[in-house]
């Protein structure tokens, strides 16, 4: 067993030994030469050893895990060769995959499909405990659902001056990088791709993909560095990408150009990225924004985005490697007085017309909704629509306008209606089915993680990377699943702790949005920080993200009356979202310009009475929330106690601002006083 | 003559030699062995010898400048020694005053009352020339009205994350600081001296009032900094001032306190202070902001500004320094729900009850209106109510809410307003007049000054750095005739060329004014950085500035029905100010909540109506002034010609999106369309 315990500067989070009993109960063999087969064995004991009772219990393990992979599961101990042989004949786990038997005297067996698939089950198994993995059976298995699950950190090797080190990131500093180089404490990341692996996440990009000079330089000058982390998280698994300056060939090489079309420009991309795969041979590839808030692009050339994409998918395909080309690219210049332009429809406007042009190795990354990571927004209809052409679906973890981990929001409730969502509004396939069914599809989410003791800022939006996770592998994983799971596996106590604690992430969401932006209109945040009320912020802004309140009325027509937005989704979807009877009222401002006085289909009151109601409701939640907290804090160590204490007294204050500014605004536009007469400030 | 020519990587503003024939026309001599008097000769021989056609004209010096003062004026030619006699008896200039004599064959003699009434005289002569100067008789003569005439510059040593090295500077880095020392260029320093001098400004504190760590140190470690720059500005008889932390016995000594009334903290600022005035025994003295937006103070400790400035006051009162104390004393966390709070209140809430208990060293230190440097604001009542306690009257150079010297502003303009204000309201004595008269008033003007080869970022904000220098020499100079001086002494050109830069400095404040904030409701400013147009953004604020527009009208109801703050007026002002038919309609909003149908008694016009009239015709003046300049442009030498034309490029940018978004907000809120069938976007 190595001396070595892991997360000595850090919260183990859902790793946590101490809600682990069987981790001690439990000693790991393993059976095969794979290293991930090792690794996994390696985690399983020094987790072990940092379990408080590890010492006594250690000494008594009763059982024996297991560890393997197909190739040698001949090697298996005969109570559980023949399970193993007929669990992966039947469950048929595929590439990455494990299954998991016992037999009848209670020892265990991890087989994976592969030595990835023996690390995730091993780890699976250490986080849920066999009984839960096992409470179907004797065998359970895993399959993800897509082979590319990837976080993308938007770090910076030197801090931005406003966004510091990690961009949108409120949890410290970079992981990754420290002063234009590696950050000292390397453990740290190889404890971080512990908690990756136990996910099943297997691709990070390390930087932010506003690429900055010393940034750019990853590519070349600062190759050792993303060989030196490669070296790291490749231990378990995790191939690494990198974002990359769509302008390189000009900022690091000496050409005058970047047009994809440029044959020196061509040759730039392939010498430079040969030169990458001699030093990180199993790069993942390119993460890159072009033409996209002032990064270059191919549209300075008069080129388009298959061009783009295609030229660094050239450079990437004899090494294996991939493109992620990110679709947020809209016109950040927007005029606000053109009520005809509508910055919604900017990602499917662009890039529908290329279908079909793109490499085989370019993923196009999409974020889910048509703006930008809002609390309420419609699925992209790229998504929908994109049909040649490998799609990423992007999340965001980061709470950039979700509360900047201040504010309790469990993501995971978010994401679910994405993948949930009827794809053709036929009844038929969902998202994450059809994102599953689909050529290589992949998914994607910025990352947030920094160098903060619990690496989120906030100790719930733990649950947020580990939702995201476990959403990963399993597109159609629940919100609730998900959130007892991580309450579980993250704290000892109980039952009335991990209850509360499950019914405060699952009313996150819901007092989040109802105390922010009205139905779907979005923003409405402060400007540049995205953190707080600022009704009009970008009401006037060339930002393109408008709500047009006035005294009679707000939100924004995208139907064919108004920018045509609607008629991007597939029929039965379009119908829906032109019509106000039918289009969900959480979305109603999104899609509609609607009066005051406009009673709702749903709610049966009035609009401007809806805002008042929603906003006194999140209040009322958020007490709600701090209440449940309060009464089984006692239950929770330090310093994580006193920590989410601080964050409800802030969100508190956040939630009341919120309602105030929101009611105090639309009353003083519509003049309408509130039907149930509560203190709205003239 | 001194090799070394002035402005050799400046533009040497009002003293540009090209402009002034009488340069070289006109030979120095010096009488006496004042060390200013030298100084004077020097600069006019160094500007005469940067002139075009010096050496020939240098040659041909046709006429002797004698330059003395009252001490050795018996020693003047026979010519001019009688006409300086009666000169000095019947005008009697005071300290720091002149008179100039001319005998008939054109030789001139400057008399100071002292050396640096010989420096200012002869730098006037050197401005104006002598035909303007003496353009009443054979002798002229000047006395500045007030003995301080200060300049604060709110430079830091090392750059703010946002601010740079001047806070709301618009002009470059500091011309004092570089990267925590001396500025490599000390002949800039020598240079702005000058400049300074030509203006009779004769105080310059160095560093910003939000003081910093670093700068904190200009106290004690860093006070070879001090020592290093007071030497240069000494030479033109300019004093240095430092602005100091407040709790500098706590984060500079090692003291727990920094109570006022605690004798080891008073102990810690006289030896201090002892020690500063061994390395700069002629230092004027300290500058504070205390207790204000964030700073440490007296309130701390339960004491009150009083307390806080007589501290300091004794510690300087054995070296003859004094306290220059600000009266920026508000509460930045006001809740905007509580209508009954007025910032505007807050100085002579703070302040008047304490008059008459201020030491001899201190100077109240007072801006100009009771918010902050606004394009239109009533003057300050503290201004007017202080009978016991010396005043100084605070201006912005700066121009932080006035156009970031993008747009053309011409301050002096409103300057002049605030002096000209018939303080009783009872159509006696002015503002100026009142200043002059008190016991040892002073004023004072945020500086704005930076490395740019200009100076001030807007070739045109030089006229507001000569406006303010002329001003605070003599209180009742007229904003035309600043303007005059400053076109005919900065440009070579024919009369339309100065006609048409007098026109358009003086078109421009009302040109400003009427395309920003309307009827003196002021802010409506991007937050944080103060340019362009956010009509919210600071009414949800903890600022306290509000405009309070809703459906049915906007502005601050701050007579007896609202805040009451009019009643800190004398009588017939607050009168004045209190009625909605005498009040001046530029500050009906400051004054008044007014519906926007309310008919105006001055324009006769709604307000909805006066609010639209005033931003189109405010487009319109700055299209105007864009075209007289045009007309005229290729008179100005490069680089200011292409300069000053990208600055009308943003300056119409910047005033079109003020009147639509000025607009286009009003007529959201009132559903009033515009009379006049303008374009209003909805």
């Amino acid at each position: 067993m190595p001396a070595t315990a892991p997360f000595a500067t850090s919260s183990p989070m859902w790793l946590e030994p101490g809600t682990k009993p069987w981790l001690a109960a439990y000693a790991p063999r393993i059976l095969g030469e794979e290293e991930l087969v090792a690794q996994a064995a390696d985690d399983w004991c020094r987790l072990a050893s940092a379990a408080p009772a590890a010492p006594q219990l250690g000494a008594i393990a009763r059982h024996t895990l297991n560890i393997t992979t197909r190739a040698h599961a001949d090697q298996l101990p005969s109570s559980l060769a023949e399970s193993a042989r007929r669990a992966l004949a039947e469950q048929a786990p595929g590439p990455e995959g494990y299954s998991v038997v016992r037999d009848q005297a209670g020892d265990l067996a991890v087989v994976g499909a592969d030595g990835a698939g023996a690390l995730y089950g091993t780890l699976r198994l250490l986080i849920g405990g066999p009984a839960a993995i096992l409470a179907g059976g004797d065998a359970a298995t895993g399959t993800p659902d897509l082979s590319l699950r990837m976080l993308d950190h938007w770090d910076n090797l030197v801090p931005h001056p406003i966004m510091g080190t990690v961009e949108r990131g409120y949890a410290g500093d970079s992981v990754f990088f420290e002063d234009g180089g590696l950050a000292p404490d390397t453990d740290r990341i190889d404890d971080y791709a512990l908690v990756l692996a136990s996910l099943g996440i297997n691709a990070v990009c390390l930087n932010n993909v506003n690429v900055h000079a010393t940034e750019a330089t990853l590519l070349t000058d600062r190759l050792g560095l993303v060989q030196a982390i490669a070296d790291i998280l490749r231990r378990r698994h995790i191939t690494t990408f990198i974002a990359v300056d769509y302008a390189a060939p000009m900022t690091l090489g000496d050409l005058g150009t970047c047009d994809p079309l440029d044959a020196r420009v061509r040759q730039w991309w392939r010498k430079t990225t040969n030169h990458v795969y001699a030093t990180v041979p199993d790069l993942g590839g390119y993460v890159v924004k072009a033409d996209s808030e002032g990064r270059p692009g191919p549209f300075d050339y008069g080129r388009d985005h298959a061009d783009g994409a295609n030229l660094l998918a050239d450079a990437l395909a004899p090494h294996g490697g991939v493109v992620m080309w990110r679709c947020f690219v809209y016109d950040h210049h927007q005029d606000w007085r053109d009520r005809s332009l509508d910055r919604a429809r900017a990602a499917y406007d662009h890039f529908m017309p290329l279908d079909g042009r793109f490499a085989g190795n370019v993923l196009l990354q999409i974020k889910h909704g048509p703006l930008d990571f809002q609390v309420r927004e419609p699925i992209s209809p790229l998504l929908l629509g994109l049909r040649h052409t490998r799609a990423a679906l992007e999340l965001q973890i980061a709470q950039e306008y979700t509360g900047h981990a201040w504010d309790t929001y469990f993501l995971p409730t978010a994401w679910r209606e994405v993948l949930d969502l009827d794809v053709a509004g036929d009844g038929g396939m969902d998202l994450g089915q059809d994102l599953k069914a689909r050529t290589d599809s992949a998914v994607v989410a910025v990352a947030g993680v920094g160098r903060d003791w619990n690496w989120t800022g906030n100790t719930f939006s733990q649950a947020n990377l580990y939702g995201y996770g476990r959403l990963a592998w399993d597109l159609h994983t629940g919100a609730e699943r998900i959130a007892r799971e991580w309450a579980a596996a993250s704290f000892t106590g109980d039952e009335a702790l991990h209850a509360a604690l499950v019914r405060i992430l699952l009313t996150s969401r819901e007092a989040y949005e109802n105390y922010t932006a009205p139905l779907g209109v979005g923003f409405m945040v402060t400007p540049g920080g995205h953190y707080g009320p600022n009704i009009d912020g970008y009401e006037y802004s060339p930002w393109g993200t408008y709500h047009f309140a006035d005294r009679d009325g707000v939100g924004v027509d995208r139907t064919p009356s108004g920018s045509g937005y609607t008629e991007q989704y597939p029929p039965a979807l379009a119908a829906r979202y032109r019509s106000l009877e039918e289009c969900p009222e959480r979305l109603l401002l999104f899609f509609h310009h609607l009066r005051y006085d406009q009673v709702l289909p749903g709610s049966g009151v009035t609009l401007i009475q809806r805002i008042y109601d929603t906003h006194f409701e999140g209040v009322a939640q958020v007490r709600a929330m701090r209440r449940d907290w309060e009464a089984v804090r006692e239950q929770v160590p330090e310093p994580i106690r006193t920590d989410i204490d601080r964050r409800w007294r802030a969100q508190e204050r956040n939630a009341v601002e919120w309602r105030d500014q929101v009611c105090t605004y639309f009353l003083r536009h519509s003049g309408i006083p509130d039907a149930a007469g509560r203190m709205i400030y003239p």
